[in-house]
């Protein structure tokens, strides 16, 4: 019977019966599901590690004492922490499917994430939304959802959609849906700006947290962004960001990413009594990262090693971020707690050899159990797989006498330099041509340009990866293998090229929304790796990443210069050159 | 306009416009509506005092730093704390009408109190919620609700009413009502006792909380209790029984009101990492303790006292209470909160100088400003100056010749012993007769008893608050001033009498449901007073309250002996004697 149909009567009726199994199992009445034995575990609300059996029924936590199961495992000698929790990532920043990226982190302990599905709803607008939250059905990781806010990310941006307060509304009715994603117009915010607050006011309607994103603002620009109800913040890279934020009321997501890593600079909040306005957050986490240093597990463990209490960390990285959602049933060892375990060997090696959600085992020894892909609906499924829409392209589209600025790279930074203008490649001053094809609605607009510092001696390196829109972006040598590797993308319906000479070198299919594959994790890296060394063989500069640098030079919010559908444009002066 | 008839499109725009006003303010484009300048505050997210001015507009917190306003208020060399809230008290113990209660807690610095109308509601049954919830519409204290979740306390009961989930149910989707109050019936959990699961599920169903009353509860019946959903406890005396609830996931809250004082008893909880699991509330004031003492602020400055650090007292007393009620707009001070002041001298002496509810000053030095009574619906209002359907009754409906149980008082304590039977009045052996007379529904119910230990020498005393029932409960040494009693409380329509020879000698009015007055409470304080001198000059030991101590003498589960509608019972084997 489905849910719908049953009457609020009968729902209560059919709650008590589970009830009156849970107060069986708790009083000793009846044999517990499962009971971890002789369980050390870490109690997040007095703060110490306690001892004792835990018993669960029905996917909860019933009691810790001294109970039988059906099931036993003798967990001695290990330690028992509720199951981690990411406060914001991007699943898409992955590369994986849903599924693969669940796969990938139920090894690190990891049972709930919260992800904001920023990257595709900007191709796909709120089929995004639905394609992600079918994606992420019955995983063995509860994946939540923050609504995405700012699609596009700016009025500069030719995205795959333009979503105002009433696009994303129904939306909060989902049960996996927590709130609203990083406000990230915070000039908005302070300027008043009627889309950004019914935004906000929204999300309040319906009683859902709001996320903050703005490094660095303060005094009446913070006291605005707080009092129109922005809750947190996992922007701060320093203290004093952070504690002006804290003083202001707002929660910290400490994130230590791929892109970002932050840790070491606020680690020193981990020490203090406001702790508890602390979370912790990834923003993204790519490949490479996911499979050789983990996921939450890692924060947690690099926090231990600063010196940060070990009871202290797994609490900001489950209890605190769990309260923060309200999702007040997870992030803690105690009855009528789901049981999501990650069980480690010590809080010195932080070995996590056991991972349990809602009771069931889902990894033991790095091992995942399997589990059914989640099913995605026909018209989603063709609609993910089909997101490009672009005429045939030839190297007379790249053509073009006028001068363009040139954009400057910056060894180990995202932001860029303005070097002037160019009229032509040049590769004696490493002078490239670059472009950014709108590929949503096949407007034809591309936008041309030339980048000075990528280092590529012959052929092309695109990506259907650009921040936020999700335009293609190629790099070049010569326009034929320009047009190449975007025809290549096109037909590959998404992901990284690199070509030379008509040929290509190297692939990573993105198929899913141009962003994500089916692929599993070891086989994206192996691709992405392979992609990235003929990059480097072409002659890109080994002290850049090929593809993550070419991603953020469409992002017309990072100083100096990017470029964009319609060209280049200083960011600063908001205005194109 | 009203709010029902508005668009949620049209609710959208029109809180657009508030919010461009609240950043209009907060960014400093646009004059505060209020401003307390020079403040020093308490900031509980960072744990320490602050400095700068508090902006205020359309009764939110907007900012702190450089500010103008509209109106300025220097509050130079004072400290600002948010105002205080009482996570669990039954308004009815005052005596007084809500409104008369709220101008009694104001001056204490008192904003919010979250009430359970256990009283009324055994009197009244769902009108009694009504009632209540309109009799504090618009009071300078915001008055909170969590439903009754014992209505009759016990099946021993006979009460106004009998409540199961569906008859609360309605009733969650009141703006202030906030969850189901404590549940008492913990041997019900224990048990798996249909109706009390049924009523604990359909307030989780609405997403609501769920106060728990479990004294001393350890091991599996605790694991039971709060893997239900019971998610705190007002009943722990010392940190043992706290700290077993606090590992098991419930909230303490730390209860210091007329009847208990647990304070002292749990004082070391509040030095310790685990004391943003506590919250303050006094369950009952009684007049002259709200008047001596005071409300809150007594709590906080008496934990100041035993060494508490006082921005952890005023955390505990605010912010805590809040979080867990999931009122968050409140509890703190910071942009986007409520602005509800308690505005004190310094932390030694703890005098309340100014409140502000919503921006609105309250009271300054303990001078309330004026307000409108809410205004009470004619039926709500018939039906609560209406309760007491009870025969004229004369001598002979107290006269009996069987032996009754002789119910044995002592000193201090609300536990009786079992002192045997009696045939008899004694007034040599201090044996005075005692009846219980149903009032509710004119069943000519009387269930008669004897009583050791009280002291009168000549009349009788009879009041309607009579724990959880509200039955009159008369003691006298003469079945004919018996008889007159509790005529007298019928004929006033509620209250409690000291008679002698057929003249009364003090008389408290208490016309709302026989439990509480429209009087002022010094007024009832006054009133009170007298009939208690009067009632000690008839005879009544001086050590014990001559009222209270008759109130819990028909609440059927404190042992050993109690009285009831139907007779004399031992509440250990639950038996009449």
């Amino acid at each position: 019977m489905s849910a719908s149909k049953e009457s609020y009567a009968a729902r209560i009726q059919r709650k008590v019966m589970k009830k009156q199994y849970l107060v069986d199992v708790a009083m000793g009445r009846r044999k517990a599901d499962l009971v971890l034995k002789n369980a050390t575990y870490v109690n997040v609300f007095s703060n110490e590690l306690c001892q004792g059996d835990i018993a669960v029924a029905k996917g909860q936590i019933v009691g810790m004492g001294n109970y039988d199961g059906e099931q036993e495992i003798d967990v001695s000698g290990k330690i028992v922490c509720p199951g981690f929790i990411d406060a914001h990532i991007h699943l898409e920043s992955s590369l994986a499917a849903p599924k693969e990226f669940a796969r990938a982190v139920v090894p690190h302990g990891t049972t709930t994430v919260i992800t904001d599905p920023h990257e595709i709803t900007n191709v796909m607008g709120t089929d995004g939304i639905d394609y992600m939250l079918q994606a992420t059905e019955g995983l063995p990781i509860d994946v939540r959802f923050m609504l995405p806010s700012c699609v596009p990310a700016t009025p500069l941006d030719e995205a795959g959609a333009n979503l105002d307060y009433r696009a994303i509304d129904s939306f909060y009715d989902h049960g996996r849906v927590q709130g609203l994603a990083e406000m990230m117009n915070f000039p908005g915010v302070m300027g008043g700006d009627k889309e950004v607050l019914e935004k906000i006011i929204a999300a309040q309607a319906h009683h859902k947290k709001i996320d903050g994103h703005a490094p660095g603002i303060e005094g009446k620009d913070l006291a605005a962004y707080v009092a129109v109800g922005v809750y947190s913040d996992h922007e701060c890279s320093d203290t004093e960001d952070a504690m002006r934020k804290i003083r202001n009321g707002q929660f910290i997501m400490v994130r230590d990413g791929t892109a970002a890593r932050n840790l070491e600079g606020l680690v020193d909040l981990l020490k203090q009594p406001y702790y508890d306005r602390c979370m912790f957050c990834t923003d993204d986490k790519h490949p490479s990262d996911l499979l050789e240093k983990g996921h939450i597990d890692y924060i947690i463990k690099k926090a231990i090693g600063y010196g940060v209490d070990p009871i202290v960390a797994v609490k900001v990285a489950s209890h605190n971020t769990a309260r923060y959602f309200a999702l007040n049933n997870r992030g803690a060892i105690a009855p009528g707690y789901l049981a999501d375990f990650a069980i480690i060997d010590n809080f010195e090696n932080f070995n996590v050899e056991m991972v349990f959600k809602k009771g069931i085992m889902t990894c033991k020894n790095g091992e995942v159990q399997p589990f059914e892909a989640p099913v995605i609906e026909g018209y989603l499924d063709e609609r993910a797989h089909d997101t490009f829409h672009v005429a045939h392209l030839s190297a007379k589209d790249f053509h073009d006498e006028r001068p363009r600025g040139v954009i400057g790279l910056v060894a180990g930074e995202i932001i860029s330099t303005d070097n002037g203008y160019a009229t032509e490649i040049d590769l004696e001053k490493d002078i490239l041509k670059i472009a950014v094809i709108e590929r949503h609605k096949n407007t034809g607009h591309i936008g041309l340009g030339y980048i000075q510092g990528y280092g590529l001696k012959t052929g092309a390196v695109a990506t259907s990866i650009s921040h936020d829109s999700h335009n293609i972006i190629v790099v070049g040598t010569n326009e034929e293998d320009m047009a190449f590797a975007v025809n290549r993308i096109v037909e590959n319906r998404g992901g990284i090229t690199v070509v030379d000479g008509g040929k290509v070198l190297g692939d990573v299919v993105l198929e899913i929304a141009g962003l994500m594959t089916d692929d599993d994790l070891v086989t994206i890296n192996d691709k992405l790796e392979n992609a990235k060394e003929q990059a480097f063989e072409l002659g890109v500069a080994r002290g850049i990443d090929p593809f993550m640098t070419l991603s953020f030079m469409s992002l017309p919010v990072i100083p100096t210069l990017r470029l964009t559908t319609r060209g280049v444009i200083d960011v600063i002066k908001q205005q194109y050159v």
